[in-house]
């Protein structure tokens, strides 16, 4: 019997789903073939079948890998005292992301297919609602501690720090000019003045 | 010889664009075939060919719409006293537009196939730099009259600008709660207080 290295499997998997993100960024959802993916993996279709049984798997992996991500920037944000602080550093980060060309077309390629397909439109949702929720509860905490205006409702402002997030996306596709280290600085002082209590 | 009325020539092409707009809307943009456009608009692929002689050509005359509706957008907030104001009016039309489920897929459409086309790509890159330069210009005018905030630079809040326009169409394809109404007040506070000068 073939005993399973699960730290290996981890590391497999992660190749296929990098190899995956890559095709797909090249070719969109659609336009990538499963052996295309192969191809990029230098692997056999059956030993790909063995960790994504088809397109549907991989997406949800990247969905879960979406989710994760932002799980472990909640929780690193948790030790963090200034609240607006904690905003500012987690917009730096999703801007940085954003204006990584590979992040930006999957974005685009999933906004896409989120559309026709509505398995992939819930599992995206379902993750931006679970960042909406986890963004409020860190705006409710400012509001608590007083560093930010208790005039703003957490809900509608946490939508709106998520459109700017989405928005970069695509900036990073449609604006040659756009790039993380130039465009940081106002994106700063526009989550900041939003949220800051008025003066006096 | 068959005389040409511009006014009818213009009435079909509007109608086999509005066609073609909801059939990419419900099933994207490569997803749709001609066959099917002609269908929705109810002519013969003959007659098609004559206003759009390939799908290239619908997603220019999109492009071209796009523009056309910016233009008069900017043309009528020249008279607008308070840049401010003007911007806060352009923010509300473009939030009320992104939040039209059509205009929302449609534009992720086209963003997921400017990636893979360069051709379709270019067309709205240039869209957006004219947007942008037109609303630098209102901001800068804004500047010179003491309304906005001197600090900013044109040029990087309007890329900001058009960001939070771009990622409320992102929310109302993610976010069932996301509706026009209910958001537009935070937008316009993020967008005042983003832009006036400091208090005092």
């Amino acid at each position: 019997m073939r005993k399973i290295d699960p730290e290996k499997q981890e590391v497999r998997r992660r190749h296929i789903l990098d190899a995956a993100l890559s095709c797909f960024a090249h070719k969109g959802f659609h336009g990538t073939s499963t052996n295309e993916i192969c191809a990029a993996a230098g692997m056999s279709p059956g030993n790909l079948f063995h960790y994504f049984p088809n397109k549907r798997a991989l997406i949800a992996a990247i969905a879960g890998e979406d989710r994760r991500r932002m799980t472990v920037r909640f929780a690193r944000l948790a030790d963090e005292d200034d609240a607006i602080a904690a905003i500012e550093a987690l917009a730096t980060e999703l801007l940085e992301q954003s204006a990584d060309p590979v992040y930006a077309r999957i974005s685009a390629e999933i906004a896409a297919e989120a559309m026709s397909n509505s398995d992939v439109g819930s599992l995206f949702a379902e993750n931006e609602a679970l960042i909406k929720a986890d963004l409020a509860a860190l705006l409710e905490r400012g509001i608590g501690r007083g560093q930010i205006d208790p005039a703003i409702q957490p809900e509608l402002a946490a939508t709106w720090l998520i459109a700017l997030a989405d928005g970069a996306v695509g900036r990073a596709l449609m604006d040659s000019d756009f790039k993380a280290s130039t465009h940081a600085p106002v994106l700063l002082r526009m989550v900041r003045r939003f949220l800051e209590p008025p003066a006096g």
